[in-house]
């Protein structure tokens, strides 16, 4: 079964986001980037094939619309099959509109669009080309958080009552002058009508929304712009009630200094309690009214089929674990490229010492825990 | 500037280490999978290189010995350019020697080989070739574990003086009749001889060090074998005594019901001390004499050039997050590929509730925070 | 220096903050109980003061009343110094008023009074008498809330942005029915105009002002009533606007199902965050916008001298050794008291085999790390 | 049922663990100090005696045989009933042997004596005066490890394997010129053949063997010592096989810089393990072969009779909560001994103020849910 083949749109030069939809879109050996539009600027956009993606040029496209088009009259061998969309929010729209009537499958950064408007816009028009869209609100990808979903579908939290949810973050604490990043998100006619709540408070609401299926009935809503000049919200608290009568609120900040990406959600029935955060997120700890709490463990004993499907390392590998395992072979791939400064991966030296501890080792334990020289 | 290519010996159905090794070698896009001997056996080696991997099966090699003759024999623009080393230990050696007498770089899991005297010729065929080979140490891949050699090395812990270093597993607590990758490991004839020790104790020594940068002087073990019928050690304490005068203790097991895999490493010299767990592994507590705790964070404010370098990630974004993300995409990939069950990822419903959810809290902050409805 | 002498009203069968008071007011030896009102049936009040207090009969009295009136008879070496109220909150104010005309300081459970007319009227009382009154919200007691508290007048944090509270209880999720404890908790006319906003909620407000010094300008609540049949809220969320633009949230819940005592208090400004939680009420993390955060310690090093003022056992030792060191007290004393099932104390057995512990480990140390027989 | 009295040996000005003891025998209202030989210098002892205990001059007696012989002819209702021994290691025999003599009961710190010799001759003369002998062992008196105990001899564990015991402290990594706590404990001719070993190894032998109930066979020890010119070890590890065969290993220091009170103890079995430290005393993790991992709480769900016995405070109360809530009483008291810079306690401002917030977060929420003023 070959690989699906991927455009991207956006993650050029100073983007982050581009490379984590790369790696994570391949992680799993199921789809590969064969093109891409990274940039408004066609040269920056074929640089970035290059240096980034190792693309070759003629893939590399000037712009999202001529990346469609020349896909489009590929060989269906060599053709993408789907457009990751990882550009600023207003392009969600016009890119995937155009990706839909071109006959592509999406997969787009959230928030969705730029407007409630589009986005109901957009639901049609999925609904009429009967495409695939994904949207990534990635956090819903957690192994724990689709535990917890299970558990409450299961009913074993009863009735939910309370919901807490806080994404804290103190990134733009400060004025964001020199920061890509920072600069479109607090920029109105890039990111929408909000701030803090279009980039993560939105997160906090799919999440919450994810793991408990319940429907928010109403809102109440404080948000604040901390920062002096800046045009959106960067902090706010939302209180909510949910249709059935559960209470919740969100907490949602970019102002909260020292806060890295501090996701935690706690949620509240009549039989169990559940609380998660992404500070440890291959724990879940549920709480009961009549016994000892349980915390349910990635990959480990006791969780949910649908968490087991969500975790790629057997039981008790943490998560994490890939990337330190990644950063070897970078160091390996990156010798052999010729960077004198990336050989730091274990080598032959280490594998001899290695030997040499574990006879030793052997030996003195045989001997009846006799002290051995090592050397 | 093209991709590396690789090709990679064992790794069939039933491991897992080959599958780690895969998505740890393309993670950062500088290296690709191309072909493999994943089995002794040919027609399994064959069916993993389709099913697990992806590749056509000119390219699924009957034996590692075929495959490094006819990887050799190919333009170098097809060619492999490393060999990756997944099998059990009893075959490091063969596969390792063969590989660099045939030209290619290896990249090896450890225990580097069956015993002291392979690794021995090892190194010298090694530094004969003058190819690069790498050992899978992989813990050492940690940003954070990287950022404490840093301070070792900076001289911020003085002279060190206790080394504790403890990895606790449970998996092989009971008899590990129908588990294959328990089979190898408890088995003197492909583990060679420790059990324990060689697994996962070479990794604790690795650690201590990759860290502390110390050379044991005296070891003294006491190894035990706890499980009924099993041939070498599952468990293990050794005390170590290193040059300069510091003193140490490795605890390591596998019989430790309920720990997944608890590696931890506490280090304390004359000016400071510091504390990492794999648990945690984003975190390196750092401990002064005369001031409070500082806790390290990968990615974060303050921390070493070296322990950046180790992370793909900007600050803050917590290691399991790319799991997390590419879940989604592997969810969205078997949709694409036909697989109704792994629908679980966020679509235009989630979209549009959210893009309601952003401007419905717009709109009841901008109106003094006042009750709307949400539907 | 003699110690003080105080009577506590409240605290019979059946109450648990009695003993709490009883035992906190005694600990530092600055003061002993010496008479009480324990409960408004004249047996259960003279039973609890000789069964719980081990007080003469003649100084349990059948009312406050009456222990107003007799105490203020007694020469001054025998009358008490100050009353502790530890009744449900209706009983506050008509208490602490007698007691403040009768000439008695007083230290009184929160809320202070069932309304804030009665709060108001007290205040006017006892700027009158010009007597001492105390209150305890006790969670400002704790050494590293002081520390918070500190910091924040230091500077250290800048200007406050964002103040987030929890207070999260679960042990009323359920209906109270045979609960001494929650019946008046949860009755208006012993709690007054709220219940868990009452009880725990004004912790929470009160230790937001003790540590922020921010004066609340606004507040917008939701309370809810989870439990059926129960009158006052169990459960609610309140956002609060601060004089000088901070913003913040209260949540607190007493159907919070598994949560125990969960009060976590976060404060972010514009130069630094802190974070407190009493499950680890040792530890105050302080983040930073430009070096790593640092872990505050009770009596630790680099800590404020109020912290250091409200830490009674020199650096290094947890909160909760005290009572650990008190169990072995407690167990001898109720054995010399006759009381076989408490022998649970470590006696010469232990002490024979940990001097021999002891002797052998140095003796195998220096015979060069020797393995000695123990026994 | 009156309270027991005792005496203090030892505690004088500059110690703090008489001032421990005093308040660990006191807090359970079982027993008060009525007298002490609180130093072997007379002036020492009566000092501190009124300025420490609030003891009349009387029974500030100016050495520990000098309070044997007057306590002996005191009435029964004055007389101590018992000696607390809070001295250097060197006088706990000399002062035992002389109470006991004397017909008084004895608790002691440990460990138990000077010697092996004098703790055995020690056990013969307490069984042969049938009085009961304490020894302070504190560790053994938290819920969580009472609870360990009990998961141990219900077999809950199976047969244990391992023990893993740490106990590592920092405040020793310097010289230890100026600290009187130090300077007996470093000093072989006042603490014994050990130092390290002797003040906390000798806590952690007790702890593994309280909890275990395993017999040591054999110990293989490594002591050492770092600071130079100190006589006694501060650092040490030691092996243990226990009879039955599982093995342990425990860590113990006093030059672990930055490391507080650090007691960690973990111990596997066939069947479950258990893992409890003291920075988190009131948390028991229980981990299984084939569930989730449960988290046993002091006084919690689902414990053992014997941990509920040993926790003073309803459930989910922390450990501390009553050092904290004592730390008012000691603020008021001081306050109203004449000292301003204690008034650092709630007072009717905060309980008008507190009252305002209930009353308003009410009526807010009444009004549903509306911003209100506040002031």
């Amino acid at each position: 079964m070959a690989k699906l083949k991927f455009g991207l749109v956006g993650g050029g030069h100073g983007a982050f986001i581009g490379q984590v939809h790369r790696m994570a879109a391949e992680l799993d050996g199921l789809a590969e980037l064969v093109c891409g539009a990274f940039s408004a600027d066609p040269v920056q956009s074929r640089s970035a094939g290059a240096d980034i993606y190792h693309l070759p040029a003629s893939r590399a496209y000037p712009s999202f619309s001529a990346m469609l088009q020349a896909e489009q009259q590929l060989p269906a061998a060599q053709r993408m099959d789907f457009v990751v969309i990882a550009t600023p929010n207003h392009l969600h729209f016009p890119v995937a509109e155009e990706a839909l009537r071109s006959g592509f499958h999406v997969m787009c950064d959230k928030p969705v669009t730029f407007s409630l408007q589009q986005a109901l816009d957009l639901q049609e028009l999925i609904q009429a080309t009967k495409l695939t869209f994904g949207l990534t609100h990635n956090y819903t990808g957690y192994a724990m958080v689709r535990e917890a979903r299970e558990l409450v579908r299961s009913g074993a939290l009863g009735t939910i009552r309370r919901v807490n949810c806080e994404y804290l973050q103190g990134w733009l604490a400060r004025s964001e002058a020199d920061n890509k990043q920072a600069q479109w998100r607090t920029d109105p006619t890039r990111a929408g009508v909000a701030g803090c709540f279009g980039d993560i408070g939105s997160h906090a609401e799919n999440l919450v929304s994810y793991v408990t299926g319940l429907d928010i009935a109403q809102v109440c809503a404080d948000l604040t712009t901390f920062v002096d000049g800046r045009e959106l919200d960067d902090d706010g608290n939302v209180l909510m009630r949910f249709h059935g009568g559960a209470r919740g609120v969100i907490s949602a900040s970019q102002i909260a200094l020292g806060k890295e990406n501090d996701l935690r959600l706690q949620i509240f029935g009549t039989q169990a309690g559940l609380e998660w955060q992404q500070g440890d997120a291959n724990s879940l700890v549920v709480r009961y009214a009549d016994k000892p709490a349980a915390v349910h463990r990635a990959g480990g004993i006791g969780t949910t089929a649908a968490s087991m499907a969500a975790t790629r390392i057997p039981a008790g590998h943490p998560e994490g674990y890939l990337e330190a395992f990644a950063q070897l072979y970078k160091d390996f791939c990156l010798t052999l490229k010729g960077d004198p400064s990336a050989a730091d991966f274990p080598t032959i030296v280490d594998g001899v010492r290695g030997m040499r501890f574990i006879e030793q080792v052997v030996a003195s334990s045989k001997a009846g825990g006799q002290w051995l020289p090592f050397d």
